[in-house]
């Protein structure tokens, strides 16, 4: 009897956490008829919409580091990623189902981090918690649903680029690739309230779905996506689902800008971790030459760069300031491996 | 470079799959505006409908065995289960989304294995692939989110049995606790062939979908919710959420009739099993006593019967055959033990 009392008393703590996270995320905001606590949610959807649909793995070991990430960016990043692909599509988030499973031990302190930074970015990005699925396990397992929507007619996919197209990107790129190598050199502890802008994009990073509605809405892309695993890995999917090639100017990428970058990661190349470094979650985006005037130089903040233009070519090239050309070889993130492929260098 | 290739040999392997599996599990023939292969899936909901949301973690060690659990089986329940649960609310199936993580040995027989029994159950309850996420680990582990459809307004819920409601079940219970027993008797092989119904109800669920629809389209239920862990467990959770308590004739409980039973496995009683025995993925429901005639004897070929009733007192009660009462506790399956507690005996 008491270890099956003890059981009801994990669970019943585990559902009335998550039920608490589950008001806290807004819940009444949102069309949502029913939430946590029957067989499934119900969702009303907006008329002449259609139903944005989206689901992602965050795994300890692979996606996060218990004993380096904060339970906090753990909860507030699982989310925010999946978000990030409604943002790609140029969508409003509705709601998120989670799937949680986790060891004992991390159903009291830990599970508040996590639920902390989950209903601080479900609130953040009016994506109120659904449901979900919850279960014990040695390791930490989660992954999250997300349900957005979009004027029917109006998504941008990945398949509309054309050759003469303009290539921007949103943001900095390799900001969370820093801050996960920095993690990862144990040069800063797991309090994670560092202010520190390439930490901040590693553990919080914020899915730009406001920039991917105004682009949608003004009908101004072509073809879009968000870069989870490396401009060139994602690039690549881009260009292959509208078969076409890309020229990428080197010069033109929005790297990091860090000073002391250099003593900080000795090994680390701007240029080599603005191409292949992941978890930006920033847009990639493709624009009609004659429109791509209309895409101002930043929206709400966050720098928007030409870097570069389609071509009917199905080649990846990377071109210099001396007009040099080399291949630009997919390298980023690649989720067979679990590990970031360095690239050769020059 | 070789490893690299290999990396990407397997993981184009792994889509290919994965797309032709989309393909053949129907995609074509529903509202799916976009599948696999871009950021998100685009669904085109039903006018004047609700969306039904729900995800369930299928995991290795918890859910399934590796060494004892066909492939096929694994890939058919993994979907019949979460669409037991739009059963549940009497809607309709939509869609469903696919998160994948396994060993790279288990890429190529494995896989088409589960993929096979997947394609079949999708292609069976119309539920087509509309996308997910795919990633390479260490043990297997699935999580599926079924996207259903209800007219707005009818979605049966948990919540609304009243005193005096009569309670009813669908099929027969416990026979899916007894192919799980069989199974790790090792009395059977894992060839999935087998005929005998328990090992088939274990392997294979098929969710009342039709009965769940049928009672809703006819507005007989008041509350329902489908048996996932067991008639003690899950009939707690639909009192708490009603306010009630149920009565329950043991006598009148549908037990698996099997000859030669006791001779198989001895330690098992049948009434026993059928309180407690988990995935049975049968409805349970209750119906006001003036409606309660319009329930048919079966549905289907399922039978339908009437186990006991609603009442005001919240406590739970079994009561055989003399009019003798003892408390029915909830033993059934738990997430947070993945055991099933043997109960007390009478």
């Amino acid at each position: 009897m008491s270890k099956f009392g003890e059981r009801r008393i994990i669970e019943d703590r585990l559902i009335e956490i998550v039920e608490r996270a589950a008001n806290r995320s807004g819940r009444k905001s949102r069309p949502l008829k029913l939430g946590i606590g029957d067989d499934a949610a119900l969702f009303l959807p907006k008329p002449s919409h259609e139903t944005i649909l989206t689901c992602d793995w965050f795994l300890e070991g692979i996606h996060f580091l218990l004993d380096k990430h904060p339970a906090d960016a753990i909860g507030w990043k699982c989310l925010a990623r999946a978000l990030s692909d409604v943002a790609a599509m140029g969508g409003q988030p509705a709601c998120f189902l989670l799937s949680l499973a986790l060891p004992k031990k991390l159903i009291d302190r830990w599970l508040k981090g996590f639920i902390g930074g989950l209903t601080r970015a479900a609130r953040k990005f009016h994506c109120p918690l659904a449901g979900g699925d919850m279960t014990r396990r040695a390791d930490t397992l989660i992954n999250v649903t997300v349900v957005g929507e979009i004027a029917a007619g109006q998504a941008a996919l990945r398949s509309g680029a054309s050759p003469g197209d303009v290539i921007f990107v949103s943001g900095r790129l390799g900001l969370a690739e820093l801050g996960l190598q920095l993690l990862r050199s144990q040069r800063t502890t797991k309090s994670g309230n560092s202010k520190d802008s390439w930490l901040q994009k590693h553990l919080y990073p914020e899915p730009r779905l406001h920039l991917g509605q105004s682009l949608t809405e003004k009908h101004l892309v072509t073809a879009m996506m968000d870069l989870s695993d490396g401009l060139s890995s994602d690039l690549t999917r881009l260009c292959s689902a509208s078969r076409v090639g890309a020229r990428i100017a080197t010069e033109k990428l929005p790297t990091a800008q860090i000073a002391g970058l250099k003593a900080l990661l000795p090994k680390f190349d701007q240029l080599d971790i603005a191409l292949h470094g992941g978890d930006d979650y920033e847009l990639l985006f493709t624009v009609p030459r004659n429109k791509s005037r209309k895409i101002p130089k930043s929206f709400q903040g966050v720098p928007l760069t030409e870097v570069g233009e389609i071509t009917s070519q199905r080649k990846l090239l990377l071109v210099d300031s001396n007009g040099k050309e080399r291949p630009l070889i997919a390298e980023g993130w690649d989720p067979f491996s679990h590990v970031r492929k360095r690239s050769t260098k020059k």
